[in-house]
């Protein structure tokens, strides 16, 4: 049976929200992938009454217990003595700890104040986890038959433990392996998906299928548990396949971080590069683009022509064109891309133009109405969306993801 | 006494690691300014008998619980129904939310698929809070003197709901007002602006002062609890105007949103207007800029110049200079600002070009060096940078930043 676990984050500023759970994101996706079912996440402050009610609720209702936070030299510190309590074990000093501390120190040439030796006190008979980005040991012991994990709370430390040492702890006590594959989807909802599929994803057992909704888009995560890696994939292949030949066509990648990803690479396979005019998403088309690491081997650049003087003077829209149909025009959205690709030099260019709000135009046009061009060595088209009166925020990014969608359709 | 609530968040999507619980922290953060203590976040998958012992639990512990998650169409959205059995309360259809549901859908020119009817019920006799960025309305009741909120998942949604109608209803709870401001401070880290201001921080009870890091910045955050929003202030005015005399000079802002919005309101009271030119930003100095809502004001585009070509043929960078001492270079950074200036009949330019990574250039320089240019009408300045072999966001986030520092003081 599979091992059940309850993340147990320590930390009154959690609580305040002046920082985040990270942790528990971090480890969730690592147990995952070990097969260990996450069941709760618990934040406490450092307050050792309500750790403790924390933890003896946990023993009674998870198998694995893990904590975050609270093993620093700071007074507020407390979760290793709670744990010792809570458990039943003595907190005692661990002599190659104490060296190791004093070592550390030493070569930082900075002095050891009394308080960082209590980072060398752990429970009596434990798994020693070593810290390589820190000073706060951790460690695991179990005690009937509930294994409890202590790790530290920044998250570069409780990463790096994980994969030094708390992640061998854990796979040691199981033999299945799980793996997962992600369809990405844009253009159809979590809901419209959810129809199409729900009677396959009902009868699912191994491999397991579960939609995912995103602002702008959604994916399924297909998940299968076997002995090995190998026996995983065989029970994925089939699963893949069959969701693919229903939704296939919103499906823009596999496993792939994003659509404007997807889209340098088909440029770069093509050896083909791309360029963007943006008018209503102002630079979001080429930021995210350029989120990417090594975008600049496809994308040239781009112009924000967020004014008609920015529009005619640098990519060269006709002042006619303008004039005529407005800078929110299918027109102009085709002059812009056009433009844009004969100044930058590109294969390929995206231009949008369009009212993301909060107001309206002057010639009546609605919050929403966006003109999206394509210019590619063929040709160009312009498609006319009507996102509603959303927030900008929204109206913006899928803008953007229309015209990414378009692009990479337009390579495929 | 202070109100005391629990977090809790549904959706396996979390226990999964697919998400983090942005809502937690949005709303702890939110909770707090409020004076309601959060004493616990919990997270439960989509699972009604799980989630319906966190709540038992919660409402033995706490007076205040909010949900997240789990209010949309698909089958695992279970909240309301687990809520509803919880509570002793019928889940009832709300016909005013059905016609909303119905013109919305209609207004996007998407069927309505019946599972998305499920929206229009909510607890009977409760406060109804509407969704203003997604089809999920949420709601509040109390039962027990347990107020119970349910809240959307989707950050975005939630974050907007607590605006427009949550926080309404927690402020109601309390007598007391509280009112906050804050100082949004750039160039000065949280460490540093605590050892100057420890003293003073610890000495204030009322109003109280609390310092924020945030990713690339920081601010304190100064809170007065009264009778009144006038008395309020009575106390914030003389701890803001002490606070100011100590750390005033990296304040760019009281209460505003961002250091781009501040930038902008400089500009439209001068009457001026701004481009960009940017390199290693690649766009999102002019996506912050086009986030802003009225940004056309004072903003009049930019060009992406990410290679070369583009830096010279649209923006005039004279061949010889990027020949000479490369794309990455004061002089470049100075032609860049001077030519998109040109180019867009802007009165003031920003320009960036660096190297956000993960590779350096083939001149040797490392990555991190950032050179950022502002031109104005009285001439222009470049600033050298070096942030370190940091991550590409931040390297990006920090020019884009350290841009629109330069700009401010240069307008203040």
């Amino acid at each position: 049976m599979a091992h059940r676990a309850e993340l147990i984050a320590v930390g009154t500023e959690i609580l305040l929200g002046s920082i985040a759970n990270t942790d528990a994101q971090i480890l969730s996706e690592k147990l995952a992938e070990l097969g260990i079912d996450v069941l709760y996440h618990t934040v406490v402050g450092d307050n050792p009454k309500r750790l403790r009610e924390a933890l003896e609720l946990a023993r009674t209702r998870v198998d694995v217990i893990i904590t975050t936070g609270g093993l620093g030299p700071t007074y507020d510190d407390l979760t290793k003595q709670t744990i010792c309590e809570t458990f039943g074990r003595k907190n005692v000093l661990h002599p190659e700890l104490e060296t190791w501390l004093r070592e550390l120190f030493a070569q930082r040439g900075r002095p050891m104040t009394e308080n960082n030796l209590q980072q060398a006190y752990l429970p009596e008979n434990c798994t020693i986890f070593h810290n390589h980005n820190g000073t706060a040991p951790g460690c695991a012991f179990c005690e009937g038959g509930v294994h409890v994990l202590m790790l530290p709370g920044p998250p570069h430390e409780c990463a790096l433990m994980f994969e030094t040492g708390a992640g061998d702890y854990l796979r040691a006590l199981s033999r299945d392996v799980i793996v997962s594959h992600t369809l990405r989807i844009y253009g159809k909802g979590e809901s419209e998906m959810e129809m199409l599929l729900r009677d396959r994803i009902e009868k699912m057992t191994n491999p397991t299928v579960a939609p995912y909704a995103k602002p702008d888009e959604c994916m399924l995560r297909v998940t299968a548990k076997a002995e090995s890696r190998e026996e995983a994939e065989k029970l994925l292949k089939p699963a893949v396949d069959e969701l693919m030949a229903v939704v296939g066509e919103w499906v823009y990648g596999v496993d792939v971080d994003n659509l404007e990803s997807v889209c340098l690479d088909l440029l770069k396979r093509r050896g083909a590069t791309l360029a963007a005019a943006e008018s209503c998403t102002g630079g979001l088309i080429a930021k995210r683009l350029t989120d990417v690491p090594g975008a600049s081997a496809a994308f040239r650049g781009g112009v924000v022509s967020y004014t008609n003087y920015v529009k005619n003077h640098v990519i060269n829209v006709p002042q006619a064109v303008l004039d005529e149909y407005g800078a929110v025009s299918e027109q102009t959205a085709r002059a812009m891309a056009e433009g844009v690709k004969t100044v930058t030099g590109a294969d390929y260019a995206l231009s949008v133009t369009g009212l993301a709000g909060p107001d309206g135009d002057d010639r009546g046009n609605p919050v929403g109405l966006v003109y999206i061009g394509l210019a590619t060595p063929e040709g160009t088209t312009v498609k006319e969306c009507r996102f509603g009166k959303r927030t900008r925020e929204h109206i913006r990014q899928q803008s953007a993801n229309t015209a990414f969608d378009m692009l990479r359709r337009a390579l495929q």
